[in-house]
């Protein structure tokens, strides 16, 4: 038996959500229906993050187990023939069957991105989020640092959230507006549930000048969901990838691929 | 009555083409069924390039004529409001009635955009064409630049094309490589049918080593429409905008606005 790990690209707005859920359409339940019909036996995945109904994924990465003579190539072209166009393979390579999709991943990368401008777009309809009020980019990147290191981040946590513990590592956020858009990036040991759309529409209250950079510190300290500002909508998230040991040699997060400026 | 210009971004995938036909649903029958209702009266639109089905706009610029008291903004988004994701008005303005949306134009500019990897791409998904084989992008530039100038473009030209004539001129046309994508930027004072797909079509022969740069000159100047390459699929081209002469202070073709890589 050996184990392959992929990298996945899909467009969310089309799935609900990563985890196969009865009656639903997710991009598990899509990706093992693929992947076992190459496989002629049932194919069971892992990824590094279970993303919600709308979030997309740049980078997604995961695991499965296969005994089926196939090379990489021919589980890419076989499998990318059985998806529909909202989703690809990317990738696909043999691992040590040390690797684990989910457990191995040292650090995660997500890009939000705000379309700020009062006429909505066409071209990035369920690709951004939204804010027509003018966001000051430079105010939420300043109040954004205050959430770097290790946190209880409770007050950015949804009600829903199954994980055991609230602490988090945040490693970098970035903030900086290009054009009519606002991007904040985000990298972090991990993520509770909801946690990066909840920080995005906390630093929003400060990009419209609600409340002061400093805020967000107080919401962080107050560990309550209460404390925060709205959650993004779906729309604007992208996962853009998992990182992992080296000696796993898997492909880095990527540059943002997106049709370029 | 006074005359009315508006900025306008579509999603091609979603309309018939520009052209309003009967029983299909086009951008010009959606806006002029929209603009009629925030007028209360009938309206007619004018753009200044047809663009065919699928094909998207950064900026399409068209102009009506009203004599409702509507001002920019309350036309902005009355008109949003009516429309379906897929399609926005990005800006409005009073012009002066001298002005014609499509006699006006000087210049118009196109981006094509391809996507050049071998394995596909969920999120740019009828975005862009896609070519699996490597595309060699400084080959293909250096093969547009025999286009530049004032020529008989009828090698370029659909057999549909409904034009006078088949002359046309060429200020500018670059190819680039961004990463996985390779970008096709025109710039001519008009466009016949299907010339800026069949450019394209004709110069990823020469990128993919089928043909030598300078075959691109025999193609034009064969005046021939089976001397050139296929037609490149709609999904990869964008009409970035019209230029219009300075007094009718128009916005420029935007830079491109896509999300930011």
């Amino acid at each position: 038996m050996s184990r392959i790990a992929v990298g996945i690209e899909y467009h969310g707005a089309a799935f609900s959500g990563w985890q196969a859920l009865p009656g639903r359409l997710t991009v598990q339940s899509e990706l093992e229906r693929a992947l076992s019909a190459v496989a002629a036996h049932a194919v069971t995945v892992t990824a590094a993050g279970r993303t919600d109904a709308g979030v997309h994924a740049v980078q997604q990465i995961a695991h499965f187990d296969s005994d089926a003579p196939r090379s990489p190539h021919a589980w890419l072209l076989g499998t990318n023939a059985q998806l529909t166009p909202d989703l690809a393979l990317r990738w696909v390579r043999a691992v040590d069957t040390r690797f684990h999709a989910r457990h191995s991943a040292l650090r995660r990368h997500y890009r939000y991105l705000i379309h700020n401008h009062r006429a909505r777009s066409a071209l990035v309809h369920a690709r951004a989020g939204w804010w027509p009020q003018p966001l000051d980019a430079t105010a939420m990147h300043v109040a954004a640092q205050a959430l770097l290191g290790e946190h209880d981040f409770s007050s950015f946590r949804d009600s829903q959230c199954q994980s055991p513990t609230p602490m988090r590592r945040l490693d970098a956020i970035h903030v900086r507006r290009h054009g009519e858009f606002v991007v904040v990036d985000v990298t972090g040991n991990a993520f509770l549930h909801h946690m990066v759309r909840n920080i995005v529409g906390t630093l929003v209250v400060v990009g419209l000048g609600k409340q002061p950079p400093c805020w967000v510190a107080e919401v962080l300290a107050a560990r309550d969901r209460n404390a925060a500002g709205m959650t993004a909508p779906a729309a604007g998230l992208y996962f853009v990838g998992p990182e992992y040991p080296a000696e796993f040699a898997l492909p880095a997060p990527p540059a943002f691929v997106f049709p370029p400026v």
